[in-house]
């Protein structure tokens, strides 16, 4: 077992109860939580539901970075919703147009050795400071916020060796492409990822934010980064060294499982569409078209990755034929950008410079051609998620996305000559003028909910005995991208749960919706490894609960919806025999008759599928208070029910 | 009758056909068109029907400004199509992100005496730099590229002397308010609105920008201003100073209906919500709550327009709680923007910055709560426009803007104290990065239609006997907005009659599509005075008439809207006695018995309210060529007829 790691110290000071070794329940005391809009505003009415007076935490805070189009009067009726909630409950509120939560966090509010626990499955990337951050779903955030700890099923810590320093034109991303490449999306579940080793001297905080942002596409449980000289670099520039403490593993710290990379011997790496670790050397894929290059989002937030992109545009001009989109992260990125001359180097070159927000990361525009190449510097390419059905997205990085953009084809960037040398400003412009603190004094405000703001829906306890027909079989690594997709037709209905529900699974089933309703009682989901990555969105489990989904019997879960499902009612099962996915075809009728009776005392579960006449071996890892909110029909009425 | 006028120089140097004098039909030569990509995804679908096979005029540009916000593939395919239609017919391609069309073209194409064809209401901008610029239907346009005359109703001159200099904080768009105020939106049709007198000498090209683009919400058939010093020194600046040549009315010059403005009289204005023309003092309505304050669109364009603005808000913050969106016009006027300083103080203040486009301006993004006040520096505030139902947008001028993002209510911006000193650079930076000339020689390649660019629906010859229900009934000054919406939803459609269609009306009467759609035969609306004003989208005629809509009854029309009626192929009558607006109500049945045969010959026509057994007597105003036109069912059918 783990000894002396930084995961392990930080896991020690914030434990209130459980044992910490690997797959046992802890609860850890949370200073911190982060929400964005996308999921906060269930988290807002979560809180209502709770009867909150005031949030019970050092520091949280509200961002609005996801819904930004405003294609009609459902995003500004949200961001209204969300500032009245922050006054009423003691939120920070980061208003639209102030910045990508994750970034604009770690500029203003990260602090090596606190825990964060954030709504957004990036919230991880706080880890590049020292913090123990956890992204979770909305619900959990909601508890947090409210002054309970944070449950978590104790991980692995994976001890990643750095070494060596980066070759020019090669960067951060392409440190965590390798880590994809290597052990796939799946590579970090039940584990905390922990770099480091003499190579972490080359990387800035903000380069170990790209490397701690996509531990989410390993399902790793977070990334953590020791507190070192530069993160006090970090922590100076934004005028707050006061903040700083230095955080590292003991010497002779041991790991679960390691591995090592030597960072000298990286070359610039890409994902090919449409899964995060189908990672290649861009060199095997060069000289395929590209309509259209994105430089933002959370996988790439930081100064220096568009200051390097418009270094090595100056001067020239974007190939004719590709959009070359750029999503400034935070605003105080875009002035400093602004600020050092490099928003005139991209805007000459033919940028098209989009409003400082998620954007194009979850669908809300620059959705690309059918079929178009897409060269982005985003976390995730799961099918669809740009808005586009049959999209062709690939994640790479800035140095990478910029060579495309320069000649129209996928370039290795080393062939643009000599690396651009970018200088960035020793101290950030620290602006916070859209970042509204909290109410001094307790406010007792109504909360301003616009038409599209519905209540949460009732969850009835679970029944005794379970039945119902397979609406949808997936495969695997299913990500919550395709049980409740994003982008700008459903993400603006996200505190509309009925409206919403209508979405679901239609990436992978446009009749699921309709046949849900349809169906008068309960109905399953079979799921393959790995269901429900990605995204820590909650309306994954919720919407299709909604509509009557009350059990998923897959061959492994991803941490986050796994959590998600159990909060609000849906039993989560493994099959114990993977083999026996083939044994259930979409369509079949599944019993669990003695289901609520057997939760409590059995890990294993028979299920029959009476369609084919077969019994299916399936279990579940559980904790006893997860199989009381699951007999309770949901977290809510299982809190109801105790007070 | 006019004499000397500029207005008519400029007629009489392009006229190939007709009598010059009001009322009369002459068919005008242009040297240049101006597409943008809302409209001009079906101009280049009519050249296509049209057979062209490569553009006779001068200089024909087609921009993509509208479509930006790329939510699904359709802007994206829609882009691809029109750049292909470009090189395939030989016109220049203004790629997305270049910025909007009218100061670009303006910046880069405008010439000082020379006839402009826009599918854009707009197009009248150009009248700034005493070029002769009107906005007319997409065909219109279509048939100008394939060599064809312009062919328009010869309007009167209405001459507005301007003297003295405006005050500080009032501006052009000051100016243009006070002329809604005074004339209303039907002020300016059938006419042409000359600007002379000493004040101009005050107002740069680009103020005169301001003032002829909104000429549009006069009605008007267009705006002329003198090609003088102003004008040399605005193309100087864009480094085309040899495409200067003066032009002005002759001393002693008699316009047909005059007006004079004393500018130093003027102060501050305000268009309340919903109508161009609801203006009043800003001081009127101090102190009103504002949620979201927006800058940019065709209305106010210049780095001026920006740089007051920035100016106003340096070293300050914007209110908390309002959104301050800024939408750059084009990438030219950004870069100069980032180049002195502008877009820095503007995003340290606290605003948004949206990419270059027309965005907002036409309910692409930036929507507003229901019931939020919003106030914008844009031509138009058409119920619904904004994307929200029930929305609250006012116009103003940049300076009024800004005061409320300061102070979060409606603000006199002479209450801000002295105004800023806004220093412009005598160079403007010229690039063309995203501006594609047509190929040298003809391209015979495929044009790029993805899957959402249908075909040009069918149009059948009138029939003899015309007869069919009313099905809806508008009141006055209906916009082609409710006709045919724009924003998010509907615009990715304009290349798709068929599902656009599900649009018609539905702004007036959600129900509208599905009992046109049931209607077995053709349909009637029944409109009031100035019927279809604003855009001049063809979309509002083809795609009621896609549904069944065959005769229009209004008691006035839209200049624009009027034409487009009668090139796909509705018969657009007027009443004889406005009175007989009341003898017909919705669901009505209207019989028209020999239509066919009377237009020819009589321009009395009588029709039967068979519902209400009354004659309602209407007549046309229609040349004998647009007859002919309506007979055959529409322009594409007429001209295939006669070839």
């Amino acid at each position: 077992m783990a000894t002396g790691t930084l995961a392990q110290q930080l896991i020690d000071a914030h434990v209130v109860e459980g044992r910490t070794s690997p797959g046992q329940e802890v609860a850890l005391s949370v200073e911190q939580t982060l929400t964005q809009d996308a999921t906060g505003t269930l988290v807002m009415q979560e809180l209502e539901a709770l009867g909150l007076d005031r949030a019970r935490t050092e520091t949280s805070v509200q961002y609005v970075d996801h819904n930004l189009l405003q294609a009609d009067e459902k995003n500004a009726e949200d961001h209204a919703f969300l500032r009245s909630a922050c006054r009423r409950f003691g939120l920070w509120y980061s208003g639209p147009g102030n910045g990508v939560s994750h970034p604009t966090h770690m500029q203003r509010f990260g602090v090596p050795g606190k825990a964060l626990a954030g709504s957004d499955s990036h919230t991880c990337a706080a880890g590049s400071l020292g913090m123990l951050a956890v992204g979770v779903g909305g619900l959990e955030v909601a508890l947090v916020i409210a002054g309970q700890p944070l449950r978590l099923r104790m991980p692995e810590i994976f001890g990643v060796r750095l070494t060596g320093a980066l070759p020019p034109w090669v960067s951060a991303k392409d440190v965590i492409l390798e880590m994809l490449r290597r052990h796939g999306v799946a590579g970090g579940v039940g584990r905390i990822i922990e770099y480091h080793g003499p190579g972490l001297a080359g990387l800035s905080a903000m380069d170990r934010h790209v490397i701690a942002n996509m531990g989410a596409e390993l399902g790793a449980t977070t990334t953590v980064f020791p507190a070192d000289e530069r993160v006090r670099e970090f922590l100076r520039a934004e005028a707050r060294e006061a903040d700083f403490r230095p955080l590292a593993a003991e010497d002779g710290a041991v790991y679960d499982v390691t591995d090592e990379i030597d960072l000298s011997r990286l070359e610039p790496l890409i994902a090919r569409p449409s899964a995060p670790d189908a990672v290649v050397p861009v060199r095997e894929v060069a000289g395929t078209e590209v309509g259209q290059v994105v430089i933002g989002s959370s996988a790439n937030p930081g100064l220096r990755d568009f200051a390097v992109a418009a270094a090595a545009v100056r001067g020239r001009r974007v190939a004719e034929g590709v959009s070359f989109d750029v999503n400034p992260t935070s605003r105080e990125i875009f002035e400093d950008l602004t600020r050092m001359g490099a928003t005139f180097d991209l805007i000459a070159a033919g940028a098209r410079i989009h409003q400082t927000g998620c954007l194009g990361c979850i669908g809300m525009g620059q959705a690309p051609a059918v079929g178009q190449n897409s060269l982005r510097t985003f976390p995730r390419n799961f099918p669809g998620r740009s808005g586009t059905p049959e999209d062709s997205v690939w994640l790479c990085s800035p140095e990478t996305a910029v060579a495309a953009a320069l000649t129209g084809v996928i370039t290795d960037p080393r062939e643009l000559g000599d690396a651009p040398q970018v200088v960035l400003p020793d101290a950030a412009s620290v602006n916070t003028a859209m970042l509204v603190p909290p109410p001094a004094e307790p406010v007792t405000e109504q909360l301003v909910k616009g038409p599209n703001i519905s209540a949460l829906p009732e969850l009835d306890p679970l029944p005794s005995r379970l039945s119902g027909p397979v609406l949808v079989k997936a495969g695997d690594d299913v990500s919550t991208d395709e049980i409740s997709p994003a982008g700008a037709r459903a993400l603006p209905l996200r505190s509309n749960i009925p409206a919403l529900a209508e979405f679901s699974f239609t990436r992978i089933d446009a009749d699921y919706p309709r046949r849900a309703r349809e169906q008068p009682g309960e109905h399953v989901v079979v799921g393959g490894a790995n269901y429900g990555q990605g995204s820590s969105r909650e309306h994954a489990a919720i919407a299709p609960r909604y509509l009557g989904l009350r059990l998923v019997l897959a061959k492994s879960f991803a941490r986050i919806h796994w959590q998600n499902l159990v909060n609000f009612g849906i039993v989560p099962l493994e099959f114990a025999d993977p083999g026996d996915y083939d044994r259930i075809e979409a369509g079949d009728v599944i019993e669990a008759p003695g289901l609520r009776e057997a939760l409590p005392h059995e890990h294993d579960i028979t299920l029959r599928n009476t369609t084919r006449g077969v019994d299916i071996r399936a279990r579940h890892r559980l904790s006893p208070r997860q199989v009381d909110v699951l007999l309770a029909g949901g977290v809510i009425p299982y809190l109801a029910t105790r007070s």
